[in-house]
């Protein structure tokens, strides 16, 4: 892994953002004993509905803690891809929802398309759980953290009444990643 | 207000510090519409059961997202006071639950003690609310944020079941601010 890790959960507001940052966070944080530091900012930006929410992972002190260059971005609508592609790193890997995202500039070789609204409500009934699904494929395609300490920290943050369904939503996210890099190849 | 306020909201694991942090950055950000970071670490520090949330408020562009001294310290047990004190700017106002933090230094005029978990398993029967109490303190001491401004982001973020307990400690919070207001003078 390298030293330092920045990655950018990027879409709408109401699509649990925030909270999957948080989860990142606290599985490499707590679960892997890693330097993690997680921010979410408002300003003009963040107004008009749009949501991001950044974790910067680290094997030694962090110094600065946002995200300059992602080496992983995901978006989750369109408005998110058009506005934080240009901070993708040049060989950082960019997850896109291909249900909401249509036009994805073709970067670099490591742009992964899954159509994740799409599968949540097809497989899961619901789609609220895309955050989790998202983290799972994150797991999935980058080894970033454990699937494990992945579900720790969603047992540990998500409320009971959800607990079940959205465990199902973290394994069906790393499957869909082992479909995505089978495609690749 | 200064062009920069900077918050950091620190206790225990539990405490609800990072769900404060985001309904504060909220209250500023999206109903105020203030520049506003939101951040938690995790790392040796966060490790061993402590929490930190910080908040960075401005009017204008933020350059670096960290706390590096505190305007507004809050410590919900005598851990955090002893670890972040050093932290808290010479004209920056303290609250401490004076339930648990037995010590407090008295370092400048402006630090405030409440029983917050005491006053919350009293008057509301429920401790799981001094994170939503001490915002209403933090509001009513200091007007960085209006009260409805946080009820609006409490609405937002907190699940409808427990909603009503937490305008109620919010409330609350901003009623101990004016006695405390009331006793300094």
């Amino acid at each position: 892994m390298k030293e330092r890790i920045e990655v950018c959960l990027s879409g709408a507001g109401g699509q649990g953002l925030i909270l999957a940052g948080i989860i990142l966070a606290e599985a490499a944080g707590i679960y892997e004993g890693k330097e993690v530091v997680q921010t979410q900012s408002y300003g003009p930006e963040a107004r008009g509905g749009a949501s991001r929410s950044e974790v910067v992972i680290s094997e030694g002190f962090i110094d600065y803690p946002k995200v300059t260059k992602s080496d992983i971005l995901l978006v989750l609508t369109q408005d998110a891809c058009d506005k934080y592609i240009s901070k993708l790193s040049q060989d950082g890997i960019l997850i896109a929802d291909s249900s909401t995202v249509k036009d994805v500039p073709a970067l670099s070789a490591k742009t992964y398309r899954a159509p994740i609204s799409k599968i949540a409500q097809e497989k899961l009934g619901n789609k609220l759980v895309i955050n989790t699904i998202s983290l799972g494929i994150i797991a999935g395609l980058t080894h970033l953290v454990s699937l494990e300490s992945l579900r720790q920290a969603v047992l540990n943050r998500i409320r009971p009444r959800v607990r079940e369904i959205n465990e199902k939503a973290l394994l069906l996210g790393y499957e869909i990643a082992q479909k995505m890099k089978l495609e690749k190849n």
